[in-house]
Order: structure tokens, then C-alpha cells, then sequence
């Protein structure tokens, strides 16, 4: 690294709707971005002319040479095996399984090339230059449509034996619970975006009073976690309830992982997430609950730091942390 | 090391009823016991005094010089730092609340000196020496009144943040079930030997039809989890349904490992485990059911093969890793 010169990477995040890229310095920070629809990037060679025009915008940008490049890092939606840089398969991108795409990328942009799970990656960076930047031992995750996770141990991802570690969202927080195929009661099951709307929706359904009713003007396919959200805001008792439920149940599965691995602290990032104290207030508090003294003194729940840009920055720093 | 010569370690597993010594080879083979009762140890200074004469037999015995000790390790049933060689406290051991044992016992025996959780202790001798001996990342779970754990991640055992890690007893597996001092709905609180018990005698009050009844000749207190497992080798119905639903709360928390930090095995010990089949049949088939097929098919669940040993090897073994 010569003296004085900050150097750089790009981070590709690439998702079923978009390919979102930056020019990401080794300080973290995002320097220039570029956004491509996933649908005109048809294939493996559409998807590198893709990548390789995003890279040309975001280096001429900034006048930054392909040659001072630290490398560029990728984070995909779905199950990778990292250090082959091999793609399994992406659940939502159609034509992208069992992809060797890291020797690919590396041979076509002469660059050194790391891909991991999406999810993976945002741990990562969160954990470098996010909310979890302090810590030794942190755990990631990730409120959506699932829930994702990331452990961070002795200061390096972990991944595991099959390079998927951190799937907090399958965890058992009731053995009899509902089923998946991924198994039974797991935390997705009663936390991902579609359960939290069904929650409330069911309580509205038994004619239980409600802002919301009024926010979607009777429409219940417009009910969306942040319209509840925004009711629990308002102090809306059925939001607060749901919410109430949600943040118990992230806090049975968060008592596991403390116990297991026991980290220093969680960062929870993702669009419930947004929800502020509404969710946070009652995750730490049920938390405690479920946590012997010693342990509930000690950990920390941390609202995730780097919002849109967790993906790319994530990325990027998979090739600054080798 | 000298070349062509075997050295050895101390190993003391300190219990609340006996102290187990033993001269362990880095082979992992025990070459000679000692054991003496707790309760003729009183006080720091009566228990170097009881570790320093159980040395002096074991070593005697079989010619070996304190000088080509690698060292001392030492398993205690309670909390502990790792790093500074201190004990927190004992749960069953009165009088061992805040004792920095490790420096206390280099300057008396002039070793190196190791201490730590027991049961990381057995974890480490397993996945050295024992069951787990082939894997990288394999967690370790013994039952008994409690249930406690210890984690091998990358080849080494692997602490938290708070020298505790691995404590699978207190993850949830009944976000609403029974709640303890450590939260609520952990597997200990249905797994642990007096639920149990508990189970097959609240079956039995029903007026089940049991072998179980004429074995422990209508003495319910004679009841214990041995006692259930011999019936249920004998295929009896009851039993047989309390080990398969110890079983599948066991592989509910296995799951959420599995999850969690994908280890390529469970190595499983402790009284309960000495049944056999009745419950690692039933535990490998509620595993798979409670995995996506990729882990159902990689993931591995194996007995603890130290048996008595598991202790002292395993304390031995502290001192043989650095």
C-alpha cells in the first residue's frame, strides 16, 4: 500500500431486483455508486458486461485505476461455498446454480475476486465499519421477508462447516411449532415480514379496533410491517402487540445464541429494524427475561448502522479483510 | 520435547464428591489414577495440599519426574475465567466463590497450570482424544442433572466473550414453556434427569401399565433415568416414549446449533447417553426432520467414547493444547 493513498474495492450486491454496486474505500465509505435491473443482465457473460460497466462508471468517477483496485467482492442472495467462490444456487435469481463464479470474475477483470451470501457479507461489514465495529465476538441479523445472520467470532466471519453459518431465522424458538422445510418452529416462521402481517391482520379480522383499518383504508393487502410499525408509533395497542410478540420471539432465539456462543453483542439491521424503539425497547427487555443476570448485564442489541448501503459495503470489504 | 519420549500431563476433575486425578500421556492415554473425596480437601490450602499428594502417587507410580510434567489442568463443576485462571464459583463445592486458583498453584507446584468449566474440559478431551477427535468443529453435549456443552470451532475450544460458551442446556426450545433462572422453556427444564423421572412417574400416577412399576417395586423414588432406559431396552412403551421425547427436545436445540454454527458433529455424553439406541435412534431421526435435507444428510451425532475418563483426560488435555 503506498503512504498517504486510501485504497479502494468494489462491492457487488447482487439481488433479485437489483445489481447494486460502489467504490468503497478501505476507510468504509462508499465513494461513488452504480445500480443495474438484475433483468438486463441475462446470464453469466450479461451479468460481467454488467458488472464490468458499473465498475468502469464508478472508477471514472473517481478517477481510480482498475490496477489500485483492492479487488472486488460480491454478495449473492442464496448458498455459496466461499472459499471456492462457488454458487450452490440464488433462491430468487433464475440460472444461477452451481456457478464456479469467483475464478471467472477473476479472470476476466484480472482482479482479486471473494463471494459470499449476501447476508454474510453485510455481517461483515457492520461489523467492520458498522454498529459492530467495537466488538470481538458480534452476531448479525436481519429482519425481511426472512431472517439472515452472520456470526462474528474472534474478530473474523465464521462460517461454519458448509459455509452457511448464522441462519438465526431457522432456530427453534417453539419445538412444536409451525412447519418449514427447513424444520419446525423456527424464528422466521413467526418474525419474517409475511407472518408479522398476518399477525395483525387476523387480530383485525376478529374486529379489533385499529389506526391501521383508517391507514389503508380497508385495503388489508396494503398493511405492510411498517404500516404497523407506524401505528405502534402512534401508540396503537395491536401494533404494540405485534411488535410486542415479535420482539419475544427474536429474544427466545437471541437467549439460545447468547448461550451457545455467547458474543458481546447483536446488531439488527433490516426493515423492521427501521421500527426504532417500538421493536428495540421490548427485544432488550424480553431479552433479559430470558437471560441469567450475569448474561443480560452484559449483552448488547445494536441497531445495524450502514442501512442501504450494508450490501455494498459488505462486499467490498470481503476483499479488504483477506 | 525430547525426541522418542512420551511426556505427560496432570489431570484433576474436581467434583463435588470426589477429586479424580489421573497422569495423562499427549497420547491421550490415562497411565494412572488417584481419587480423593471432596470433603477431605478443605480449603484452598487442604485441597493443594490433597492435589500435591495425589501427584506425588500418580507420578511415583509410574517414574515420572514433575520436571517432565507438561503441566496441570484442572476441571472445575462451576464458573470460570479462562484466561486468568479464576474461579467465579462452584456451584456445589461450598467455599470456592472469587479464588484465582492458577497463580496460587504455579507458585506452589511450579507448573503450568490450566483451569477451566469441566465440562469445556470434556469437550476438549473428546474432540482431542475421543469422538471428535476427526472434526474441526463438533459441539459437545453431556446430560446429566444439567445438561452443558462445550464447542470446538476451527480445532479449538471455543470460550465466548465470557468464558462460558456452549451452555446448549439453557437454549430455548419452548419460547412459552418452563421458566428457570436462566429464562425460560431451556432444554435442561425437560431434559435434565429429574424431568425425566419426572415424566415417567407423572405417566405411571396416571395408572400406566409399566415394567418400570415391578422393577423399582412400586418405589417411585427408586426411579431414575437409568431405570427407565432399562425398560425401555426391554421395549416398553412408556419408556420408550419418554427417551423419544428426550430425544427430540435434544435434537429441537441441535437444530437450532446446527443453524447457528453448522458443526459437522455432536458428540454426545453423560449417564443418559449410556442407553444406546433408545435415544440416539429417535435423536437422529427428530434431527433429520428438523433440518433442511443438505444438513440432515452432513450433520453427524455420535456417543462421548471417554466414559469415566472424559474428566481427567479432558482436564489433562487443557494443559497439553497450548
Amino acid at each position: 500500500m503506498k503512504e498517504g493513498k486510501v485504497r479502494h474495492a468494489i462491492g457487488v450486491d447482487f439481488g433479485g431486483t437489483f445489481i447494486k454496486m460502489a467504490l468503497v474505500s478501505e476507510k468504509g465509505e462508499v465513494q461513488a455508486r452504480a445500480k443495474i435491473p438484475t433483468k438486463e443482465a441475462v446470464g453469466l457473460d450479461g451479468w460481467m458486461d454488467a458488472v464490468a460497466k458499473g465498475m468502469e462508471q464508478l472508477c471514472g468517477k473517481k478517477g481510480v485505476g482498475a490496477g489500485e483496485l483492492l479487488g472486488i467482492g460480491v454478495g449473492v442472495p442464496g448458498f455459496v461455498d466461499y472459499e471456492r467462490g462457488f454458487i450452490y444456487d440464488l433462491a430468487n435469481v433464475p440460472g444461477w446454480t452451481g456457478v464456479h463464479l469467483a475464478p471467472q470474475m477473476e479472470k476476466r477483470f484480472k482482479a482479486h475476486v471473494r463471494i459470499d451470501n449476501d447476508v454474510n457479507a453485510m455481517a461483515l461489514g457492520e461489523c467492520t465499519f458498522g454498529a459492530g465495529r467495537a466488538y470481538q465476538h458480534a452476531v448479525f441479523v436481519t429482519l425481511g421477508t426472512g431472517v439472515g445472520g452472520g456470526l462474528l467470532i474472534n474478530n473474523k466471519l465464521y462460517r461454519g462447516a458448509y459455509s452457511m453459518a448464522g441462519e438465526v431465522g431457522h432456530m427453534t424458538i417453539v419445538m412444536d411449532g409451525v412447519k418449514s422445510p427447513q424444520g419446525r418452529g423456527g424464528l422466521e416462521q413467526y418474525v419474517g415480514n409475511r407472518r408479522i402481517v398476518e399477525r395483525a391482520v387476523k387480530q383485525l379480522e376478529q374486529g379489533k379496533a385499529s389506526l391501521i383499518r383508517d391507514m389503508v383504508k380497508g385495503d388489508w393487502s396494503a398493511i405492510t410491517p411498517e404500516v404497523i410499525g407506524q401505528a405502534a408509533n402512534k401508540g396503537e395497542k395491536l401494533a404494540l402487540d405485534v411488535y410486542d410478540f415479535v420482539a419475544d420471539c427474536l429474544a427466545a432465539a437471541f437467549a439460545s445464541v447468547t448461550y451457545l456462543i455467547q458474543p458481546q453483542a447483536f446488531i439488527v439491521g433490516g426493515g423492521v429494524a427501521q421500527s426504532g424503539s417500538i421493536l428495540f425497547d421490548p427485544l432488550r427487555k424480553h431479552l433479559g427475561e430470558r437471560l441469567s443476570p450475569f448474561f443480560a448485564e452484559r449483552i448488547e442489541v445494536k441497531t445495524a448502522e450502514l442501512g442501504n448501503d450494508a450490501g455494498v459495503i459488505g462486499a467490498a470489504t470481503l476483499v479488504m479483510m483477506d
